[in-house]
């Protein structure tokens, strides 16, 4: 089976839009792939490093959403990058061979530094977010990296690192990474941009019912429908792009047909959005307390993920500490 | 027992100046300290990541000399950087921590930078160079780091980053370290300028007696005494510099009264230092021979070292881990 390798940064609560966009394809991917899905605690840390007391909360959310979300530890190696040293080990050799102005040409580099603008980004650390990124998805020699169309250039580092070792140690130790292309849909926010924790637009798993519920009904819709009598343009509302995520091609057209000729109110449209949504959410709920009543679960596959991932590390590391020949 | 760190680079085979100017240093550290002394082959990757497959020759030279001259295993912990992850771990850690402009600004890096042009070091690994340092000094709660005076600003960028780990994190798991001033005698290479691999002047521990007096006789002396019988000025001469650290006061003050008077000529001055030389350098070369006929020694000694290393480093990472908070 080819290997797929993917993480998710434990820098916010997992919302609807994580799970959309990664974290269903995830799900279909452990049927086809050998694949290692972590939870990238170092990562959160190159952006959050002032306030890491979050992180193992987030942490331990993402995990729980896993399973939850139809992840199977018999199918996939679920872990966490900190508990496997060897993502450090590789990203230390590999920063030795990395150029810096490849690092400063990353595009993710600036757009993020201006971005995030209330914290100081200029370390060490998050200059080589790359490498580290690298050393994750090198480590495994995984052949497939499931990236979305426009995240196709984030792995060219990944590929460019790897062409170097090979070059400069003339050694097939790390593998070329190839992007893995899906379709994720785009999950609007409730306030209509992108659903991102950092917009504090996004519906989370760990909402309780009666919060999506009223995240949903409170939503801005068509700013130019006046009147419940006045025809919209359901395009213009963000409760509509959500349908397209939620819901079937039936009711996306009844509530398009509904919004246009003023047949049905936005409250009718939200209503129908939130049962629809509830359809998604409800078994992950039911699935998130039947994990929690069993405590200790998360801990032991995360234990268990965590050795399987450091036998893969193992065997990676002792061919690049061949190739460079340290004592 | 207060703890002390320190390390050397296999950037080349170990010569007579690093033995008197730090060696001769570890081995009367270890009978009043806690000493963590180690083999920094990562660091040599910094400079040296296009040829790696000599780093391995210059650790087990190394090694072999740190017990040649006097280190004892049963007092002194040695170890090989490599084989403890837990300077990478650190490393990554403090990576997130520490600003880019600290770094740009650390005065060796444009002077090695400026120093070593047949290498392209503008590489990540390379600028970040300070922060594998302090990783390797700060995993192991230092509390002294042996330095000359000149070298007392290097720890700065350390003790900085401990700081600011601690004022981060409110927490003192990390120690800042202290210089542990000690007066290294500057030893002259054999062409008058500081004994050094990359001057190729150097006499090396594993020099056989033949070459060691061979590069003796054939030094460079005081280029103004053209003939036997004329006097010399002995400061002129390289000779006399290796005689003020290998021979004794009166035997130093003999040679320099027959170089000014003419009483001796350049060839009896290099033989009073080869037999002072010697002195130090048989012992040494005895116990080369010893522990070379002991195979499997070495490997002991660093599986020993490595473990004790491992132990301490674990500790201290706990104590990381803890104050980040991390999973």
């Amino acid at each position: 089976m080819e290997r797929v390798l993917s993480g998710m940064q434990p820098s916010g609560y997992l919302h609807i839009g994580n799970l959309m966009g990664a974290l269903r394809n995830w799900v279909r991917l452990q049927e086809e792939y050998e694949c290692f899905y972590f939870v990238a605690d170092w990562h959160a840390l190159t952006t959050n490093y002032a306030n890491p007391s979050v992180i193992r909360d987030y942490t331990a959310d993402l995990l729980l959403n896993f399973l939850a979300a139809g992840l199977d530890p018999e199918k996939c190696t679920i872990f966490v990058q900190s508990k496997v040293p060897a993502h450090a080990e590789l990203h230390v050799l590999l920063s030795m061979i990395t150029p810096l102005g490849w690092l400063e040409r990353v595009p993710t580099y600036k757009e993020k530094k201006e971005e995030i603008r209330n914290r100081d980004l200029g370390t060490y650390g998050f200059l080589g977010y790359p490498v580290l990124q690298s050393a994750d998805i090198l480590l495994y020699r995984a052949k497939y990296v499931p990236v979305g169309i426009d995240q196709v250039p984030h792995l060219e580092i990944t590929r460019e690192i790897a062409r170097r070792f090979a070059f400069l140690y003339k050694n097939d130790a790390l593998l070329e990474p190839e992007p893995l292309l899906a379709e994720f849909p785009k999950v609007t926010g409730v306030d209509g941009r992108k659903m991102s924790k950092s917009y504090d637009n996004a519906v989370y798993l760990n909402d309780p019912p009666e919060v999506v519920e009223k995240k949903i009904l409170t939503m801005v819709t068509d700013t130019q429908r006046m009147r419940r009598t006045d025809p919209g343009d359901p395009e213009r509302s963000p409760v509509f792009q959500l349908h397209k995520v939620f819901s079937s091609k039936d009711e996306l057209d009844e509530v398009a047909e509904g919004c246009r000729k003023a047949k049905i109110g936005c409250i009718d449209c939200k209503r129908i959005l939130i049962r629809n949504l509830f359809k998604v959410l409800e078994p992950i709920w039911t699935k998130r307390r039947e994990i929690s009543a069993r405590p200790g679960l998360l801990d032991e596959v995360v234990a268990s993920g965590v050795q399987k991932a450091g036998r893969a590390a193992a065997e990676t590391m002792g061919m690049v500490k061949e190739a460079l020949g340290l004592y």
